[in-house]
């Protein structure tokens, strides 16, 4: 499929993705409005996405964007759904989805719901980015629309790391490099940089850090005066649970955090199988997948429960 | 050229690369003999080598390596110096080199001498391992000799962060992920993967950093006690100065611990070209490049050193 094959009577269009936006996902909506500025300045094309989170305010186009009203019942003529697999994620934009002359649904779901009128899903692929590489004219792809492709392939492979980048994922990569993106500013910004706050949360949970099992487990948590003390959100914690995993000889990985509700909110990440956490999780009301997943655990001792959750998971160290 | 050309006549051969051996020289020298032992197994090929860091124990081969004797006088039909532009650089497989029959060079350092009778060195390439995979018959690559070159690559490119990476090194490295490697687990392991002590040394840093210039400089350092307390050696310090500079918003990050002598090595980052580190670093005696650069330093309080430091680059940001 082409995405210019569907191009010819469109006059309007408005393209979108999903709710709580990630790097794929504002990535392929930002990539796919650059593409049509460039290459089709004849259409109107509405770029629809809830608020971006800061690191992807870099992004050619990201001003553009505007947030979806429910009740405004425009027809578009053509709807291109990004990273989204079921109308209910595309949110307040969903109007325009239902409105809308034809569909097009661009994702790599496993559990994309084929809802569009036509649908260019691959699960297997890296990215929805990587799709939108497939379906548009190369040649025609500018910094700006590459920078916007690249970001979200870097986003959802984990910079080339997880095991849904193949050889074509790398290839289309590398096509994109040579359209004078600042490649190495773009894998810093959305990979390695942390707010002073998330560093600060680093620095508590490493010194509130234990081992068990002989190194095999690890867990910490950090306190809400330790949250406190540096003016900390549940979303300074982002990359803390990874960071644990990192140490040496470590198999599986718990952090906590306390929420506003009294509860702890706990991720547990595994480095391989030993430990299916998506089962672990399921015994506390919670899920995901084997090898990440999360629960929330009642109590105020975070020391003890982190101990609770080394005891349980020993056993599976023990059989080996 | 092609490696196999030089081949015909050799029954004997030795491949090293440089003192002190490196992700990308270590890599590249497996990659080497992994090819030979492959594709001529006629050949009666040794890899000598330093030993090489725990990071790289997991490359076939690894066992095979060999220390140089450098009062050995074997003549070699062939050999081959990886990584490497200098004979001095080879440490005491220099006398193979000298008493070789052929020998040929693969380097990509700016500095590279072509000291060797064939030399293929290009310095604009992204490592070492992407020029073998130049020169080497890529449909008889093996998992094997994949997994030494895709090491060697993601080392010497920050995984394909460095703007060294070219639209050829990710094809290269597409390619190689296509024989069956476990990419993520390369990654994970020569990446991101921290000893306990490293873990903790960075715990430490992070709690001692301390922000300037409205947090576009960050400094920190860890104690001699502090140290002790983990048991930590200089080499578990690797990888805090990095942690420092992704900080959001800084441009300048300085990181010092003590070492035996009783004086403290500086190590600096910068973000950008805002500030010279290299000429820092040389008004205390040290060297390195731009963004990269280290030195030592005199004194018994840290904390202190660290705020003289911040306030010698305090210009460079008032200016602007």
């Amino acid at each position: 499929m082409k995405l210019d094959d569907y191009l010819k009577d469109v006059k309007t269009m408005a393209v979108s993705g999903h709710i709580r936006p990630d790097g794929d996902c504002i990535g392929s909506v930002l990539g796919v409005y650059n593409y049509i500025r460039k290459t089709h300045s004849d259409i109107q094309i509405i770029p629809y996405l809830e608020p971006v989170p800061g690191d992807f305010l870099f992004l050619p186009g990201v001003d553009k964007l505007k947030r979806a009203n429910k009740f405004d019942t425009t027809n578009y003529d053509l709807f291109v759904a990004c990273d989204c697999g079921d109308i209910s994620r595309l949110g307040d934009s969903g109007v325009y989805f239902t409105n809308a002359v034809k569909t097009i649904c661009i994702d790599h779901h496993e559990t994309s719901g084929h809802f569009a009128d036509i649908n260019y899903v691959f699960p297997e692929a890296s990215s929805t980015c990587e799709l939108i590489g497939e379906i548009i004219d190369n040649d025609k792809i500018d910094r700006d629309i590459a920078e916007c492709l690249y970001t979200g392939i870097v986003t959802d492979t984990g910079c080339f790391q997880y095991n849904s980048t193949h050889r074509s994922t790398m290839e289309f990569a590398g096509e994109l490099m040579e359209k004078g993106i600042d490649y190495s500013f773009i894998v810093d910004h959305v990979f390695y940089e942390r707010s002073e706050k998330q560093f600060r949360m680093l620095g508590v949970a490493i010194n509130n850090a234990e081992l068990f099992d002989g190194g095999k487990v690890i867990g910490s948590y950090v306190t809400l005066d330790q949250m406190k003390k540096y003016d900390a959100a549940p979303k300074n914690m982002e990359g803390v649970v990874s960071t644990l995993r990192s140490v040496s000889g470590v198999v599986v990985a718990f952090f906590m955090y306390p929420t506003e509700n009294g509860e702890y909110k706990v991720s547990a990440r595994g480095a391989d199988d030993t430990v299916d956490l998506s089962k672990l999780a399921a015994e506390f009301g919670g899920g995901g997948h084997k090898r990440a997943a999360g629960f929330s655990l009642d109590g105020d001792d975070p020391k003890a429960m982190v101990s609770m959750l080394a005891e349980k998971v020993a056993p599976a160290f023990e059989e080996k």
